[in-house]
């Protein structure tokens, strides 16, 4: 495991509310990463699919991620911009993001999410555009 | 209280999302909508501030209520974007939301999450704007 | 007039794209601006409407000067976020931003865009949000 | 040529705005499109890079065509969001769209803009996503 991949699953294991969620950090490479979570009752809206909060923390965390990854350190979103494209029912909901520009303080990242279902199809769920930057920037 | 008050309650109540996080709705008005919550320590990021996840629930779901009641009936977020502008520390998260532009089917919002200390005061946190439809319309 | 002021005008008099839509900086405060045009043929679309790219030109343009004279100084749009309510039919448009949260190096504007008639009435056509960077920060 | 490209360039050739900025539509598939300008001296900001509203204009109008084609027919924006990530400097400009998510009545695009130097090379300056919706969709 790389120092940087070291230094992303510390960061994401010293998040409470990911472990509140139920949520993993699943992959990650040099400028994305994928966290995934399974859709427990908990999780979900008066329809009974997952609530919009639950895809937009994953979207936000999968790019806070995929910027960390790029940038090289602890990191901070800025903004994010989040469609939601379908509900996701049921089975476990998948974000993948990467950094689609990177300079020395910032990236802005895409993330898309999937509901996966049991036989591993995926639906694509919501789409998320955001910025992200390195914590020790004074704002 | 008025039947889209109490449409909104049930619905409000009947979100286990907003359950599991300790989110209240604190009050509604013909077109706008106040959700709150304690910054318990599961809510937390790596910093011991409120997870951007949460954050971006209070936005989500303020805007959707607060639409919501201005097309007067369930409603679906279609994609919403969210500035965070400031750490929330500590005590107490309040989103207010409110409708910008209605239409038949549709409603644009717009909150602010304030983290709201133990003597009242209170500091923005984030600022977000996005869309509502109601949930009878086929996309 | 403010040194601000000047500056804010000097600023916008030297954008010859704001002079090729014949765009004017209606009115400046102490953070937030005002810039108007009207609708001549070559700003619509095809259905007669302004252009959904003159609409954003005005929310971009507004909202980095409202930033720009909260924050002092020249600056850069980072990101911003539109959405078109309502078509903007002929007569003159007007952008009105304002600041909603700034720090040392950044502003968080938003902005009205309103169809004007001439008698004056006013429809509001576009809302937007956005972060506004000085233009001294390195990336 | 197909009939849903004639229709492409019907509509953009009607659109009054589009010539206004010297733009042409480049390309077009069955769910994407590529819209190109060159940056003339009316198009750039203060600083002499192409103006923000310039790059907005593009990707609002990639993406609607890119929809437009996605959804069969006339179209008009919704929202948007776009982030500006680098200047586009002299030369010439051009934005590429595709179809992120399509339903019966929406389409969820993205669009990214890159500035072309002289020997064809491309730097990314722009990153949007956005909805279009079917024109004869009452809001």
């Amino acid at each position: 495991m790389s120092t940087l991949e070291k230094l992303a699953r510390q960061i994401f294991d010293s998040q409470p509310f990911s472990g509140h969620l139920g949520a993993s950090l699943e992959s990650v490479g040099t400028d994305s990463a994928e966290i995934a979570l399974t859709i427990t009752d908990e999780l979900t809206q008066q329809h009974g699919f997952a609530h919009g909060g639950v895809l937009s923390y994953l979207a936000d965390n999968s790019m806070a991620f995929a910027g960390g990854l790029a940038l090289g350190g602890d990191v901070l979103m800025s903004e994010f911009k989040i469609n939601f494209v379908r509900p996701a029912v049921g089975g476990r909901v998948v974000a993948r993001a990467r950094t689609t520009a990177v300079s020395r303080r910032q990236a802005v990242c895409q993330s898309k999410v999937f509901a996966v279902s049991d036989d591993g199809g995926e639906t694509l769920c919501a789409v998320a555009q955001g910025t992200v930057v390195a914590a020790s920037t004074e704002k």
